[in-house]
């Protein structure tokens, strides 16, 4: 990790700044496999499977009896955390349900919002060393409970031809029962376009390598919705004398084990505090499963130290972190002045960890310095909201002349005419 | 118009078949004008004005002085009108505004999220034959409601080299001063990339011509958040026999005279209501100035008459369409059966030109069938909702133990040491 110690305002740019990501070296890669799968369907899928997954599916459906067992193979204690993380998680994500307030913007003239569900939606579940099947509830909760009518869930199998028991699990918890056997590039191409098996669905959801990123971002130009764009996970820290550098330490290592590209900072007004937690980390750091990935993701990090924390704030805002974690006593105060973020946790208690799975929040947020312009997965993300208006007669006399009237500086007269029909109606009545 | 009676459901796909965009085919013009306004910044700008808009811009920001001009320029009864909707844009918008609610998901555990505005918005206003200064209130109202720090307007110059007058006194009246004389590709490419002048924003919102619509697609894989995807303006319109067929015509018209790529549908149960429209729409279109454009966009458009409401309501599911008005008695009981619109109208007196100027509801909504996967713009669109969590030292330790065992599942050691430092140190208190 670079250290900092006071630097001016002019450098803070280049500070924060993130690894570069070359999405633009994959995209001949992901649209061939789109065209593909778009001509072949499921033959195309199972090939890429095969050569990617290095396994033959024959049908990638995933059976009740698969999942059956699944839930046979996961361990009670296990159960019980899902069971209390979905509910936090439905707790808070069901407290976003938007009420229907009707607006009468002039007598005559209601006006009001509705949700509706998006009707068919895909979650993509990564395989590989980390089984998320947090994310499965992360994502499968606030689908549920905006009512998707089709909710669709790719995952990629293991080299046994199987999906990890535990996102068979989280997947039958929250309701999924559409799961298909089925990862990368492929999958998403499957989600997008569809095959004669896996359903075209309007909004995609899920983290993934840069691959599915990329693929994620291809089905964007198809006219298919995503989450939001993605990057490497990321958690800027923001440390004071009253702060305990063992958990701060802690907090950063569980973002640095995330992955080799995974970006931590440390802002801290106390020299004393940075120096304790790269002790800290050197000690915590020895025994991770998971070391070589936090080594190299501490490579891309800095320790900075800054005059106050109101200059902390300041820079955090800049780089618009994904996790921000006030790891100081008086954290509450400095709320009003966060701008950009993902998600934030106030006071030493609140660590990552517990948005990653069960204090409720979601952890499906906006990454790269997509806080700046985009918000993390909530109820709304499954959700369209559709304005709905119904004018009177009175309604349509008060605010029909000035429609009329800027119809008309428009240049629309057919739009003025719609009006003008209607009012010259009801002055002949 | 095409006019189909009760045809199967097998045909339906094809009779809502939209208009094809060429999307791909503009692309590499729109890289090319990003890559050179990206190296040359106003310089670019200017040459492209000149190019393209044929007149020579040297200073692009529109000065106090030709803002007051503008203002002299506008009738009164305008001004009156515009600050009608106005009110009304901002009354249904400001009912938008989340109020913050804590969440105790379990004790000791609070969640929850807090709006921020998207810092930076740049609002794209087209010039040409109709001066959107209404799209000037849809916008400007919901950004200065958000709080958004900076509201940058682009408008292409007309060959004298001034922003229409009503553009300008509508900015002004949302509190816009930040103006550039900038429009097409170049303006974009100038929001999302910066100019030594124009500053680059974290999002873009706005209407446009093809070019415009790639660009701002082109801008997202920079990075820049737009306000949704888009394509030609459309309504679908049902009918009864209770229906006013002027009314009907008058609406389709409206919508037929805003480009010769409009496409206009409607569903009727009554085979009289559908012939009456037909006529209705000759005798009002011999009238309207924008007569050729109407006629074109009738060409892509369809009459269908089907057996129930019930029906039309599931054709227009399908359809998905940007506006919908039930133009019969009975509407208010289909409310719930509708799944997806941007915008809908409900009964006779609600005609679509009310919320394309005055009802209060924004009129930037989900074209080309978008409005399955995205909503209209709303002042979520101008925001950020970030979630916040508060753990207490009750809260960890009531969660801390299933986040050790899920964390665990996942192989993530770091993420559970995080939650386990904490609670030894409880612990050991």
């Amino acid at each position: 990790m670079k250290t900092y110690i006071n630097p001016s305002k002019s450098e803070w740019s280049n500070l924060i700044k993130r690894p570069e990501l070359k999405a633009q070296e994959l995209s001949d890669v992901v649209s061939t496999i789109f065209r593909t799968v778009e001509k072949m369907g499921d033959s195309a899928v199972r090939g890429y499977t095969k050569q990617f997954d290095k396994v033959e599916i024959i049908d990638s459906r995933v059976s009740p009896a698969e999942i059956e067992e699944a839930c046979q193979l996961i361990t009670q204690d296990l159960k019980d955390a899902m069971e209390l993380a979905s509910t936090n998680i439905r707790t808070f994500h069901a407290a976003q349900t938007e009420k229907t307030t009707v607006i009468e913007t002039q007598i005559g003239v209601r006006c009001w919002r509705e949700s509706r569900a998006i009707e068919k939606v895909g979650l993509y579940i990564p395989g590989g060393t980390a089984p998320l099947f947090s994310t499965v509830l992360m994502l499968g909760i606030p689908a549920q409970l905006a009512g998707c009518l089709r909710v669709v869930l790719c995952s990629p199998p293991s080299v046994d031809g199987k999906i990890n028991p535990a996102i068979l699990y989280a997947a039958q918890l929250v309701g999924i029962t559409e799961i298909y056997k089925a990862g990368g590039v492929q999958a998403i191409a499957a989600l997008a376009q569809g095959t004669e098996t896996i359903p075209k669905v309007d909004k995609i959801f899920g983290p993934g390598n840069q691959y599915v990123t990329a693929a994620k971002s291809y089905a964007l130009t198809k006219g298919i919705a995503i989450d939001m764009p993605a990057g490497p996970s990321e958690v800027l820290v923001i440390a004071d004398e009253t702060s305990n550098p063992a958990f701060v330490a802690a907090d950063l290592l569980s973002q640095a084990e995330h992955g080799a590209d995974s970006q931590v900072i440390l802002l801290s007004t106390s020299q004393l505090i940075l120096s304790q937690v790269q002790t800290e980390i050197q000690t915590q750091l020895a025994e991770l499963p998971r070391m070589d990935i936090a080594i190299d993701a501490l490579n891309n990090s800095s320790l900075i130290q800054l005059d106050s924390l109101e200059e902390c704030i300041q820079l955090s805002n800049e780089y618009a972190p994904e996790h921000l974690i006030l790891a100081f006593d008086s954290a509450q105060q400095f709320i009003p002045n966060i701008s950009n973020a993902g998600s934030v946790f106030i006071g030493k208690y609140s660590c990552e960890s517990a948005g990653d799975y069960a204090s409720g929040t979601n952890h499906t947020l906006p990454t790269n310095g997509y806080a700046r312009n985009y918000s993390g997965v909530s109820l709304d993300s499954f959700v369209k909201k559709i304005t709905f208006q119904e004018l009177n007669e009175q309604g349509i006399q008060t605010i029909g002349p000035a429609i009329e009237i800027m119809a008309e500086a428009e240049q629309l007269i057919a739009h003025k005419n719609a009006v003008s029909i209607r009012l010259k109606t009801l002055n002949n009545v």
